[in-house]
């Protein structure tokens, strides 16, 4: 073979790094401050790579449902071991393929959080705490949550190169610690980054002697071979986050083939500022708010998108000092020209519908660039428009909604479709206790997760998180896709045994309690072995 | 109002019996045994009261969703306790509609498993079990199971009057647990049946001081009616039990809207008989299966559609012995028109897959009867035709496939769609034990409950219970049906509070432990309050 300057880059399929077979085209990724492209050449798959990875993943799907949780946490652990003997490789390339800070962002936030999460999936793997045994002695029954024995399909988003990438986040942790293959398609913006990631995976894998296809890694494929693998019934289920033209049509195609879906599509996250917050910390909230709607150049999904601010002289010095700061900031790089022609839409479409501008509206240069941005809309106009004023508007961008009182403020919060987050901002000395509970009963049942006096961006991975929320946010209300064991569950099947023999039973499921095993036993959880006793 | 010998039955819509608004048309039951007309004439409503009924509902979700459990529960057992009040009237009226035998199945088996199932649905509301509560101290990140805060759409199958009935079973028992307003659709082969219970649900209703509009009842109404409402986004979820055509069509409405849905469908329910089984108790075996297949007419989700049977002197004399039974039985009485004819397409599908008529295959009179029919197939043509043979022939038909060897076995194992259950029989002196093991890895992904040495039908209302399986089965493979807690948790939405005062949140998250609420605090399952300390 003869040496070529820059070939393209291989697939991971079936444990090798091979050359994609009939790719429909190929791709670069853009360094965004400059909107140069920059790094080696990927492929776009067609449908010859795409077939191979799912008959891959497909065959080992039944050998990784039932490998140990002690090799599936080997894995886990030696992946996040191999991320951080890599970091500082991971960083560069992140950052030139993102434009996202190097510290303390990539390398001090990201990528610990990367790691931690793996090792939180490997300790719920060996806890077993995400399979939730149920024993019924009585009735011989013994049921918990296991393996689909299917691969999981992951799309990783473009917003964080490191915690969601499709072969390093949460959807990844969770379905391999559920012990499902994964089909990794990473965000096409970084694909470097997501290669550097896969090799380190592979190694991993190779160590803890998993199977070779239970990790697949996948640059880019079009919407329609997209959609055709969504609808396949051999796969077990989809992880998406991503907008929510992509997410529907994917959840669409899954729905139709009865792939269980789970898809992060997009959220506004109202923001209620309470009379009482606002007169008590006005200035201190209107930076809160610019520090949180424009970190990370605003590229989150829990990114402050509508502020309700009522009016009156707080409201005014609110609005006017959070102008101040937007109206001061530079523009900020967005991560491709795609999130900037979606955010300048968005931005056209809220004030099509009544928005006035307060501050920015403007690209920038070079690369993808857009100023911060806030606008400005009458509550009326809110609940005339609901629509098309929670047109989420995804960057550095917010929209302040003026409401005459606290009644107005509730019909606002009830106009709002699902989000993933909804937060209430009150006064220390309780003036808005009757106040905030008046628009917590509106906007809980349309949010994932309700906060109190802190900005929704910054997502704790926690047991007790909710990274979900009510259609469209995501696509079922009963899931998150952050915070483990909980987000593990999404890739599991509900098996029941009855009456099987101790032989034919799953460790967490015998009489013997493997080890610390919370199990629900009669009734009560417990960490006890079943005594000898003949079923009442 | 001149008075009408035979009004058209009123429907239950915010909490007034009323007449249907534009129907378009009516309907009466039938008695299955005779064919003939019986009972008062219900009507089939339009968009009218079906948009009445969702607006209602609607109205008082949120009320519903602040409603204390103890009213919940209340409700629950009060509804229970009328139900057993008036069991001769209900036994009679439903033997009337659906030909089940008085005694043992309405009175003795069904109606108490009806009124065991409020209950225990009434003590998973006062123990908060359904919630699954988890508290992380050190984020101050505290979540749990929580109302939709949206109705729920329940359809009733033909086949439970009392134990699936949209407004007494499993499905709606889940729904108000969850605290959601449930609009009740009928079975229209049993409306007197459902007119009866919901009498007693809404003076239950009345009596517990739920709101009115929080049990609502229709009869009947069209598909496209049923689609549209299926696919309104005011709904919160739906439960359907029902045939795959009815399944998969509202799954696609509710799925394009966003709306969750839970759909019980079919299931063939393979059963295995390993050879060892076969030759310690052959004959039993023959005579098991036979009284599973056939009792209620064989009209179960978990009747034994399908029966693997080993080659040889064993397994013939099983095929046999069953055979005699099969063909010595008299045609059994379906429950209406419909299901004998979706029982003889599915068994005209069957034979045109290739599969041999053993016993029965025809219909009987007067009335909806079959005779309880046996098919035979080779494996080999069951391999070659594995979706027609999978065909469901709702009632008392059951296929033998006759297999080689225990690797074939395996082999058809590996063959099945998803099931709600799959069942081994094995030989008690540990025989078929690596056999089983071999068919039970094939069978396990493919099914909910797998089974050992029992058949299929009867399904215990226990926490452990998975009436549940893959697609196409159900509509995903992580929830049940039946089982309390666990069926509850499919009406709910995750919700989550982040950094909330104590004032904002449900009691089952605050400090104090309201009684007795296993909660997992910080990793660890306990009944503890929180101590006073800071968040770590």
């Amino acid at each position: 073979m003869a040496v070529q300057p820059d070939p393209i880059q291989p697939v991971l399929i079936e444990g090798d790094w091979r050359a994609a077979r009939a790719p429909v085209g190929q791709f670069r990724a853009e360094n965004p401050a400059t909107g140069e492209p920059i790094g080696p050449t990927f492929p776009i798959c067609g449908a010859a790579d795409v077939e191979a990875a799912l008959a891959a993943a497909t065959a080992v799907a039944g050998e990784l449902a039932a490998a140990s949780p002690e090799r599936i946490a080997a894995f886990l652990e030696a992946y996040a071991d191999g991320i951080e003997a890599d970091v500082e490789a991971l960083v560069e390339i992140a950052h030139a393929e993102t434009a996202l800070p190097k510290q303390p962002r990539l390398g001090a936030v990201e990528l610990p959080r990367t790691t931690g999460q793996l090792r939180q999936a490997a300790k719920a793997v060996r806890s077993y705490a995400w399979t939730q045994p149920v024993i019924d002695t009585a009735a011989n029954l013994r049921s918990h949550l296991a393996p689909l024995g299917k691969p999981v399909l992951v799309f990783g988003p473009n917003n964080f190169p490191f915690a969601f990438n499709a072969i390093a986040g949460s959807d990844f942790a969770s379905a391999i610690a559920a012990r499902n293959p994964v089909i990794a398609k990473a965000h096409p913006s970084h694909p470097a980054t997501s290669a550097r990631l896969a090799r380190i995976a592979h190694e991993a894998l190779r160590k803890s002697g998993l199977p070779a296809a239970a990790v697949q890694m996948l640059y880019h494929f079009d919407h329609a071979i997209g959609a055709t693998l969504a609808g396949d019934p051999r796969l077990g289920a989809i992880g998406f986050t991503g907008s929510r033209a992509g997410g529907l049509a994917l959840k669409a195609a899954a729905d139709a083939a009865g792939v269980p879906v789970y898809v992060e599509m997009s959220s506004v996250n109202p923001v209620f500022l309470l009379p009482g917050a606002l007169a008590e910390r006005g200035a201190a909230l209107a930076q809160e708010f610019f520090t949180s709607c424009t970190m990370g150049s605003g590229q989150f999904c829990t990114n402050p998108g509508v502020v309700i601010v009522p009016r009156g002289a707080d409201g005014d010095a609110f609005v006017a000092a959070a102008t101040a700061h937007f109206a001061g900031a530079a523009p900020s790089v967005l991560f491709s020209r795609g999130v900037l022609d979606h955010l300048q839409q968005g931005v056209a479409t809220l004030r099509k519908a009544g928005a006035q501008l307060l501050a920015g509206g403007e690209a920038g240069a070079p690369g993808y660039r857009h100023a911060p941005t806030l606008l400005e809309v009458d509550a009326a106009q809110f609940l005339r428009e609901p629509k098309a004023l929670q047109t989420e508007a995804f960057g550095p961008v917010s929209l302040l909604v003026r409401v005459d009182d606290v009644a107005q403020m509730a019909q606002v919060a009830s106009a709002f479709e699902g989000n993933l987050t909804g937060t209430l901002y009150t006064a220390g000395n309780g003036a808005d206790d009757a106040a905030s509970a008046e628009v917590a009963r509106a906007l809980r049942p349309r949010v994932g997760r309700l906060i109190g006096n802190r900005m929704p961006t910054g997502v704790a991975v926690s047991p007790a998180m909710n990274h979900g929320g009510p259609y469209p946010s995501t696509g079922h209300p009963g899931f998150t896709a952050v915070g483990m064991p909980a987000a593990i569950r999404r890739f599991a099947a509900l098996h029941c045994y009855d009456n099987l023999p101790e032989h034919l039973l799953p460790p967490e499921l015998r009489d013997h309690n493997p080890g610390g095993v919370a199990r629900q036993i009669d009734g009560c959880w417990c960490v006890d072995d079943l005594d000898g006793a003949e079923p009442a």
